[in-house]
């Protein structure tokens, strides 16, 4: 494992380093001697001379002992060939600073080739460029130069310096826990996020991993790999870019390819990844599911000493989706024994006072509440902490004794306990005595919301995990014969879809409901085969030339007999011909109508980070307006198929609304399964469109397909 | 104005002051002594003797001053008998504390019915019960305790004192500003939220109004005085028991009917009243409207020093449909001449370190994006009021320069700036200026955007607030002879509801194009009027005693012909007769059946807190599945009739999708009107359901419609 003796290094050069104390150059050094780094510096300076007592070598090569890690400071042009002499010098790995490589343009992409040659070739690798460098803090090992970040158990990986800063500031004023490590992992041009979370997964000093992201380079290795580390530690990520205006700010900002969010959301939710919107969310979240644990069945109690605060947690916990359950009549007896009349003990329960003289008792509500076997989860709101401050100072007492109480009933009841507290922010010592235990409690509802949420979806993840192993590709399983002879006729006459009729006969071949249909070549073949189907008929222009069938007008339904039919197919050539007069036109398809049925959309695209994803919705205007679409990476398993038809709000129309039956799932799911295996199965398909399905109570079938083809695909027939 | 004497009292009695440090009888009259109230303070307590130096007396009518004001802190069931005492003594207002009324159940309600009876014959005014009291910041009139509430320009109103304190101590920490005002409104048996806004709208001393509500007395009074206040002074509202736990959890705290969220949103929006969900963004949301100048035209630049931020900044103000605009040239170049060749000048705009060693760069840059016409607002994001922190010491010098730089940039400019900053809870002096300035600065990304969305929908309403008094109801206007002979007729019948063919004579009396009927009274009938119709009919059931007609098999739609009309009549017959063997069956109304078109729901409703409300949604799954509806208050004026259209989200759909036309808005836009004058127009109406109706682009027609009844309306016919 290379990242090791990069991350682990036990010897740094700096190259460029200054004596201008605002040039990192400088507060590197600076910062490794004041840290006390454990391992060993050298500086590199073409200038020679010393710097904070250290001498300055004038190139690496000049340096007799071996050295691990090079940071480099000086500006992008420089760097290549610095590269050379680093791979020469058997260096491991270099962290380069400078931004000017590939998110700037055509000039800083040659300049980033030139430099990954230079690292190729000397076996140097890269982190960056465009980053703020890394933090070993186990070693001491500060390349980033920021003071004062606290050492812990999270491993952050960054794309963004500030971003980093924010948490850090964060970690420090108010958090449980610090860093084992931190990568500004820049412009990934060499190692990525997957190969971090790698190292990550087996060091046994992370607990877990914070990430803001805006881009990954492969996001299907680097899934396979959250996927591997997501049972034992959770992920939680920020992406950044879910916007168009988000998306253009990445690429300018670390060349990244943000993608689209909702193939991420879909990608990080099957690998178990927490993930965020909103930026504050970020630590507090990461630091309640990396010390409490998780929430079983989504079953959660609020326990208040204040109704605003118990009314507005009732409406967060709620937008997230989070299960309010009853309390059980012994539980609410209990609670009532303790409480003044005025009390609620029903979920929220709210003390209405009932503490204000000893809060004490809400560690003995929280006891009782915790015992509560439907209780899967508690968050405590309101001013814990504080009681020494609002009413009397002499009840600091009774709130550090129920801090510690709270410690041990969280320990005792093996439930996760979440503290909201208007006096988070005060550190009285209840407040101290609750992070010694490692018990979250935060100042703002709003986030304690969230982290309950958090641990209530990361239960539910744990609980339903896959045991297959998932995301890898397994191309040409399943290809037949048939269907490799229609998509080399395909390629050889050098086109890049298939038609419709051949498109339909691949997913027939492979069990796959389709509309009959003929080709008829000219108007009166097209009324002769309208009668013979004795119904309603479609009529669809083929050609290789024409790929949207529609805008052309070459699409025509509805044809009540062989007379319209002829009419149509004359019509529809017209139409067609009007676009493109040189069309090869081979004919049209004629089909049976179907006119029961509700409509679905099923497609295969090969999303720029994460390879093949399935798209799943409802047809009309709940894609079109609404928008209405679910996602999964393939290969679909048969949960996935499960999962993504419900996954889309218009799901319970598959169930049967207004007096209609519900459609056969079964053969939903398995349509959706043998898609999967077809895109799979012929490395040449790049894309996969089947709109429109048609799905009654009866089966599916699929009205028309549309299949595009790629010329250089990995695999060859 | 009868509060005027309360809030602004001159003197003011505690009934039941206390010895006992842990008791509120106790703790404000040692926070009126410690504050210095600049009124005249009197004591009750039955057994006499000095506390804290003031003489006891043992009932109010000992007190030979006039007093203005009593605090109550004695229990629920002693004070009937009090506010008796008070109203003899000429006493304007009581502060309840207790809790223990109407929220309690029935006994609480029989104790609160007395205790306002006591209050109307004494002519005082009731502030709660469950309240924890008044503060007048500038008298010092501290009845709540709380230490350390600054005094500043919002009026704070809440139903829960937690909030209140949570909000203080915010403003305390890191607030521009602080109160004129607080009022703990409690379960508002008396004095209500309108009332107090009514006070607030005229007092110099108050810029803004914030309000944590769970429950409005009455809602319309509400939003007419809300309306009345907010083209002068924001007012910033987080309602309570949005979801439905969190409506339970309102109830038993204070006795508040929540009600339904989407119309409180759509009351809110109306009268131009910023609402919010998260709590942590309601004082910083009401400092930046109350500083900063709206936006205007939705059009926002983001400036910042890292890349990270302004992503996720871009991601944020998406999230909240804030427009980026793009930059003009000119604004480019300048900023480009300024900034390193790595920076981005586009929105956002990224400076990409070139302000690390200068920070004052960023004012300049806040400049010229401030001199863009086209730009109404500006947010910076990333870590101003840090870099001395950060980077340098000596930098906070420049960063000193820039805010004050930052100060004269907005005064010249006219357009509001808010700024995000890792170190803004640091309090550097550089933050300090700002603040000076009362320039909002925030250390959550969130919480900045939330704001700058704030300003933007705000310079929305002002732009477009309509010139009309609105809110007003006046019932009896445009009722016609038919129409109440219809009403007549039915409620002489003692019955609740219209039947169908008498609702849509009652539409179509007032020119709403209705679907053409006829009553058929046996099968036969119903075979001969299909056959005059000579198209596809719908048979509907015709009983005064059946509301729900689907519900009972009553509905049947598509009969081709007389034979089939005639043999359904007798189906439909047999099905009602099962469900209510002694239903009052009238026969089947005979409709042509529509076809074509777009299907609508149109319905008025009377809801708790703010009377008639008009729903709008398109029909079927639209409504039933994605609860895509809009609401209004009535009347209904042009321009709400426009807007309620385009606020559901498959608006769209009603401008032509997948190949049909557009509907005829103009023609819907008057169905909505006139059945907001139909709704308003006949007291006895209390409910309205249009449903299905129908809109091509020739017009719209109404299928079917529902019309229940009162018999106690306030105004006879």
């Amino acid at each position: 494992m290379s990242l090791k003796r990069i991350l682990d290094a036990e010897s740094v050069v700096i190259i460029g380093a200054s004596r201008d104390v605002t040039k990192r150059g400088y507060q590197a050094v600076r910062t490794l001697l004041s840290d006390k780094y454990e391992g060993k510096i050298y500086l590199v300076n073409p200038r020679g001379g010393n710097i904070l007592g250290l001498p300055c070598y004038r190139s690496v090569l000049e340096i007799d002992d071996p050295i691990d890690v090079a940071l480099i400071t000086v500006p992008a042009k420089l760097i290549p060939s610095i590269i050379e002499d680093c791979g020469k010098k058997g260096i491991a790995g270099a962290v380069i600073i400078a931004a000017g490589y590939g998110e700037t343009g055509p000039e800083g992409e040659t300049l980033e080739r030139t430099l990954m040659e230079k690292a190729k070739e000397g076996n140097v690798r890269i982190i960056g460029p465009n980053t703020n460098g890394f933090i070993n803090f186990k070693k001491n090992m500060n390349l980033v130069g920021v003071k004062d970040a606290p050492r812990g158990d999270f491993a952050l990986l960054t794309q963004s310096g500030n971003m980093a800063l924010a948490l850090m500031n964060e970690a420090r004023d108010h958090g449980l826990s610090g860093f084992s490590y931190y990568v500004g992992v820049g412009n990934q041009i060499d190692v990525g996020f997957d190969e971090y979370l790698e190292f990550f997964a087996d060091d046994a000093d992370t607990k877990a991993i914070v990430m803001y992201l805006e881009g990954i380079k492969d996001g299907r290795k680097f899934i396979q790999q959250a996927y591997k580390i997501t049972d034992r530690k959770p992920i939680i990520v920020l992406k950044g870019g879910r916007s168009e205006t988000g998306k253009k700010s990445a690429r300018s900002h670390t060349g990244a390819l943000a993608g689209q969010y909702q193939v991420y959301l879909s990608a990080f939710k099957s690998a178990g990844i927490t993930s965020l919107d909103n930026p504050e969310e970020l630590f507090p979240v990461a630091e309640t599911l990396s010390n409490m644990p998780p929430i079983k069945n989504n079953t959660v109690a609020i326990l208040a000493d204040g109704g605003g605060h118990a009314t507005i947690a009732s409406d967060l916990l709620t937008d997230h989706r989070v299960g309010l359950i009853e309390l059980v009549e012994g539980t609410r007896a209990r609670l009532k024994k303790l409480l003044p009349d005025t009390a609620s003990v029903a979920n929220p329960v709210d003390v209405a006072g009932g503490t204000d003289s000893d809060p004490e008792l809400l560690a003995e509500c929280a006891k009782i509440i915790l015992e509560d076997d439907r209780v899967g989860g508690l968050l405590i709101v309101g001013m814990f902490g504080g009681y020494g401050i609002r009413f009397a100072e002499k009840l600091k007492f009774a709130e550090e004794a129920a801090a510690h109480r709270f410690g041990k009933i969280v320990a005792a009841a093996r439930k996760p306990l979440v503290i909201h507290s208007i006096y988070a922010n005060a550190n009285s010592h209840a407040i101290e005595v609750l992070r010694h235990y490692r018990i979250p409690v935060y100042g703002s509802l709003n986030v304690a919301c969230k982290c309950i949420a958090a641990l209530s979806d990361y239960g539910a993840y744990l609980k339903n995990r896959y045991t297959e192993d998932r995301f890898v590709l397994n191309p040409g399983v399943g290809a037949r014969k048939e269907g490799n002879a229609i998509i080399s006729k395909a390629l050889k006459e050098k086109r890049t879809s298939l038609m419709e009729h051949e498109a339909k006969e691949l997913l027939r071949i492979h069990g796959i409901p389709v509309t009959s249909d003929f080709l008829a070549k000219d108007a009166d073949e097209a009324a002769r085969i309208t009668e013979e189907f004795g119904c309603k008929v479609v009529l669809k222009v083929v050609s290789p030339d024409i790929l949207h069938k529609s805008d052309v007008g070459g699409v025509r339904l509805n044809l009540k007999n062989g007379n319209a039919a002829r009419q149509t197919f004359v019509e529809i050539m017209d139409s067609v011909r009007e676009f493109d007069p040189n069309a090869d036109i081979r004919g049209c398809l004629v089909s049976p109508m179907v006119e029961n049925g509700i409509e679905l959309i099923i497609g295969v695209n090969n999303d720029q980070q994460f390879g093949p994803v399935m798209m799943f919705g409802l047809g009309g205007i709940l894609v079109e307006v609404f928008k209405d679409v679910a996602f999964r990476l393939l290969p679909l398993f048969e949960d996935d198929a499960k999962q993504i038809i419900v996954e889309v709000k218009s799901s319970v129309i598959l169930d049967g609304v207004r007096g209609k039956r519900g459609v056969d799932k079964k053969a939903l799911c398995e349509l959706l399964l043998k898609v999967s295996q077809i895109a799979q199965a012929y490395p040449h398909i790049e894309e996969l469109d089947l709109n429109p399905v048609f799905a009654t109570e009866n089966g599916v079938v699929v009205a028309d397909a549309r299949v595009l083809l790629k010329h250089d695909a990995a695999c060859s027939m």
